[in-house]
């Protein structure tokens, strides 16, 4: 019987029914206005979302790893300088996709479990004076370790070095969950994905564009041309698409940001913030640690969680899927075998989230971890209610 | 932000995607072969869930009060003799509504939260020496406080009086989610409803109808069409329908006995038993009781649960639909206020079982019951473990 | 290979996709006050679709059958009088019912094709001066032959004789798709279904019923319990229902009317209207005749077409069916085998419909009627033109 | 109102239910096996539609143009050369693609409405002795024109010139609805799209590549990630992949294979074909023309016509589009304005088509095109019934 449980995986996440709904759309035609009507509220929204004014959006049929793509390519040509920080397996993938691209790298190794290291990319802008450096690399939120980073911190070492370097962020799984400013936060490209914070199925590959990077564009020699921004833009301008466009997928996105702007962004991130605190507070209760280095690195949509030695985070997982029919994420990379993930981003609410922090724990007894049942779950509860269930009885 | 928390009232249950599906047809010609290809196999497996081989199976567009009216209407004639008993709400609503139809009403009144007292039927069917009682009305599981009543011991009942009595029985919350024997416990007309073990959308009352009941049907008196088995049966035979069906909700329940047998009817009720035993497990932990006065009585699919002098059961469902998206179900007429329901039947799993437990208990402690958090779901998972995880570790 | 062509049956029609994702909706609690945001736009919705202002709805978990059901048992006693006309296969049934309900009929027969007789109808309720005759029953429209019956001249009948029967309608097949004034035409009760002019599945019947009606609702013996008015009224004081509702299908029906109330009651009659008389235009471009005597008693949902001699309109239906999968309408009792029905209700449009003419003309010609390929599409478009393409080039 | 009309657009198709169910998932871990349990079917089920039991599928999660990139990103090399034909909008599309990646492109224009011109393709490939073509490009169905090209003539010049070019072929709108042999046409990538014969969303790109296409892998230099066959391969090894694939499109994928075998290839491509014919000759009876020049180079899937002098291809479009709320295709690039394209692909019946035709001749008619009402339709009515209707009545 399939269990219709919900998943605790760093997404996919679970799909609101009325984005389900949005997606299953009959065939329109892709070159009328109907779909116009779909697509100009998705971009308004999206820039809402992404906190942009001044950039653009595009949207391309792939994943957050095409966004990568779109990235690189559109702005850089083959053995420019760029640079980038490995804490975490996807800032390690990106990186290696650079590579595969002709770029020259020049990467900082962090430990996984750190943020991006602000102090070694100031200091390597302040050393290039020469602005062979045209890209910076960052990951908002480095899925496989739960750590957030601060592209704050970031903007300003550029600042600070009055450096010209485009600023490149993967906000794929942060974005639509935490805060994210691209505008006052001077991010040139930022990149997200349909499948985590926007709720929806894998498929799109959700780009914001400063103009900046878009004055970049035209000297790029990166070859691209399913990726290419100046066929998007082109276009755009006509409400049309180079190619055919996922029309379902693009009309759950409208959905989707209408679903964030009735909730409320600062609500949706309260909620997130909030879910995920209870999580923590179950590790804590569990004797355990995130694998996030310390409090203000901690992701408000995924935590890895750091297993006893002579313990294996993937049996955990494994386990769970069989026993429980539950999806945890697995350690990747440097960490595979030593954490395991419980993503919370996306539609999830304080009860959906016990159900997840009891599997975990039972799957978690059920190896022989040293776990009491229903410890975890009563430091989430004593979170949830006095943030919740106990204030709303005080005020009634 | 619609939750999508799942509801823990004791019906409608939540509907498998799969089923939802199934009901979400295109309309199709109710007169064609195609109808008939959805109809066969759906009564072909109601009869399996049933436990008949020797009945008929009918669907009516309605509900389980439909179907109670369609069960007395079609053997019965006003100013009859029909012997019941009122021990919940549910079992009341029956009794009333064959007083309004101009029965004679036999009733045997007792507690809520006893079964259906098998020894005064017992004794009123023996003294009824001259067969004025037509009919028997069981309450299988009564909804309203959790209850499950011996089928079995009242044929025997029946048996021993050598009374010729129709045996009568509302299965709506128990078939399909409990052991149902239709054939061998000699039940004349067992009504189901669409919405409880078949985990559809309300609207399909379920009925099996025995030889002796059909015999019982030309001589009935009760005006009835809507509801008139004749009409059915005759319109069966040609594979349609006296009117229109609701063909969408038919398709469904072919689906949902095909997902029924695909688990093995032993196993849907073994994970019945066992979800159920985690709620009671949580109940003890939590110094509470079930309403229903012995374990020999414990329903599998709903328990109401006594709350403490000084407390309102309403109160705490009230305030987890509030303050957690949670339903569950008030108490209703005599024990209304005092207990309160946690319904645990359809598709549901330990996993979302836990949520239900922990928001339970989260809620009572939000109102000031003294309830430690995080014990019920312990209980819970222990009993859930030792069921499945730690068993499976062990086989590993 | 599932068709997916429409239906052109006279109901269920063709289920809008915006409808089907209405009704399948999760699980809600129905005591909840979500329910209640669902149930109240329908019911005001209803109201408007009904042109009532003083009347109230009652939504049943059943079907047109079931309506008539509940009109009857909830007005009238045990051997009371009803005056009615049998003019085809509906009228007829409901005639039955009341037979089969004990009430005294006084049946006035008529042709099958012709509309209520008005006139009998003047003379029976001006000789009734007793005011023996308690109810007149009137099929708006008759949908085995196509008729549109004259509701306010049935209204003006009974004020002429100043007689207090009730007017019961049967509007199963007209209500949503033609003009229909509860209130104006002094109906006492209105009987539509889901599954027509509200585009549904079939699965609800919905009554609009006058003060008057609920005033003789106390005085009526007929029993009921699950059609009891009495148990409606009460229940919906609270936002409730006296059983479980079908909320998805309810939910359906909120959509509906707002769907309805969108394109506008007009257009949505000016719609149905004209894509019935393309459909006429090209029965006469074959040759042909409708089963209704004259034009002022066409349908405009669904048209029954009268198959020269020697011709079988049930073959014709079933060779569609077969070759085409393409489902219409077979005759039924007097007319069986000597018409085939067209359904044009619903969701339709006028392209939708030539592919319906267009199939029904291949079916006659294959089974050997002298009917012209292309002869009726043709009619059909070019009514459809002139009332649409044409005028909007000339516009443009 | 949303009108539900079906498209006339040369893809995307319209969607069967089936297929918007089957997409229509909540979320899976796309890391566990129950991914592996859809998309090894999917695989499997391609590899027959294809033709090909020695090739590898690929699914990206992207269209047809990407399709293209991953062909020519994984097989060449900056500066290469690449044989191509331009002879339509597609073709033209390519070849900038191909262009923008620094390739040599040694491109022969023919009209459009030409086949790809194999003579000339043989002079060159002849001509190469030094075997610098690297690839020849040809373009399958040519959807601007509604062209079909002979792959296995292409093939047969290869061979005759013992020439070892790669041969690229973009299926994307004849595989599934036209015969496709890639292993006998000696296909090395073959590139199909999910929204046209498979009937499903725009979203998956779907390439079949040989063991040739695998071996020159790992030599091309053109710079690819997303795109990158080595990952894809790797990950496919574990039942994986290198991102987060689109689950619910897959599992499409594999249900309209199921689908298509379900019908039988053979009979998916005469039910085509019949389609396809039927528009011609009502196209013929129009007095108007295919734009392809010779009856061999029919599309099964898609008519380009040309209409009269004076008049426009796209005001038909925009036409039919407002008044009738039907979708056909404008005329693309250099035969913009001079045609209008009828799509007949995907999930289609002869009665959906005789909508479309019907539409198409009421908006000539309107924009003053001489074209009889119903005489188009006729027409195609005739030869549907040939192939249908009446031959089914003679067996009869």
């Amino acid at each position: 019987m399939p269990t219709q449980n919900p998943v605790f995986i760093p997404g996919p996440t679970n799909i609101p029914d009325r984005l389900r709904k949005a997606c299953d759309m009959a065939t329109i035609d892709h070159r009328s206005p109907d779909f116009r009507a779909i697509f100009e509220p998705a971009i308004a929204g999206v820039k809402k979302v992404l906190g942009t004014r001044t950039g653009e959006i595009i949207l391309f049929p792939a994943t957050g790893t095409g966004g990568w793509e779109a990235a690189i390519s559109n702005t850089l040509s083959p053995g420019e300088t760029v640079l980038a920080a490995r804490h975490g397996m996807f800032s390690h993938r990106w990186i290696d996709m650079c590579t595969r691209h002709g770029l020259d790298m020049q990467v900082i190794e962090a430990p996984w479990g750190a943020g991006v290291p602000v102090a070694a990319y100031a200091e390597a802008l302040t050393a290039d004076t020469g602005h062979r450096i045209k890209a910076v690399l960052v990951t908002h939120n480095e899925t496989a370790t739960g750590v957030r980073s601060d592209i704050a911190a970031v903007r300003r070492a550029l600042d600070a070095a009055k450096h010209p370097a485009l600023l490149l962020v993967d906000g794929v799984s942060s974005i639509g969950s935490m805060p994210f400013e691209m505008d006052a936060w001077g991010v040139d490209i930022a990149i997200a994905g349909s499948q985590k914070g926007f709720m929806l199925p894998a498929g799109l590959s959700i780009l914001g564009i400063s103009q900046k990077a878009i004055a970049a564009m035209e000297a790029a020699k990166l070859p691209r041309t399913f990726f290419d921004f100046r066929d998007m833009l082109a276009s755009y301008k006509t409400g049309g698409y180079p190619y055919t466009p996922p029309v379902g997928l693009i009309n759950g996105l409208a959905t989707s940001v209408e679903m964030l702007m009735e909730e409320g962004l600062d609500n949706v991130y309260a909620r997130h913030a909030r879910i995920a605190e209870g999580v923590r507070r179950a590790v804590a209760a569990w004797g355990l640690k995130p694998c996030a280095q310390s409090p203000d690195l901690y992701s408000e949509t995924v935590t890895a969680i750091v297993v006893p030695q002579g313990f294996n985070g993937t049996d955990i997982v494994t386990h769970a899927a069989r026993t429980y029919q539950v999806a945890f994420g697995v350690g990747l990379g440097q960490v595979a075998g030593k954490v395991f993930r419980i993503g919370h981003l996306g539609m999830l609410t304080d009860v959906l989230m016990l159900s997840g922090i009891a599997t975990a724990e039972m799957a978690m007894a059920d190896l022989g971890l040293p776990v009491k049942l229903g410890s975890g779950v009563a430091a989430a509860q004593d979170f949830y209610r006095s943030n919740g269930g106990a204030a709303r009885v005080a005020a009634e």
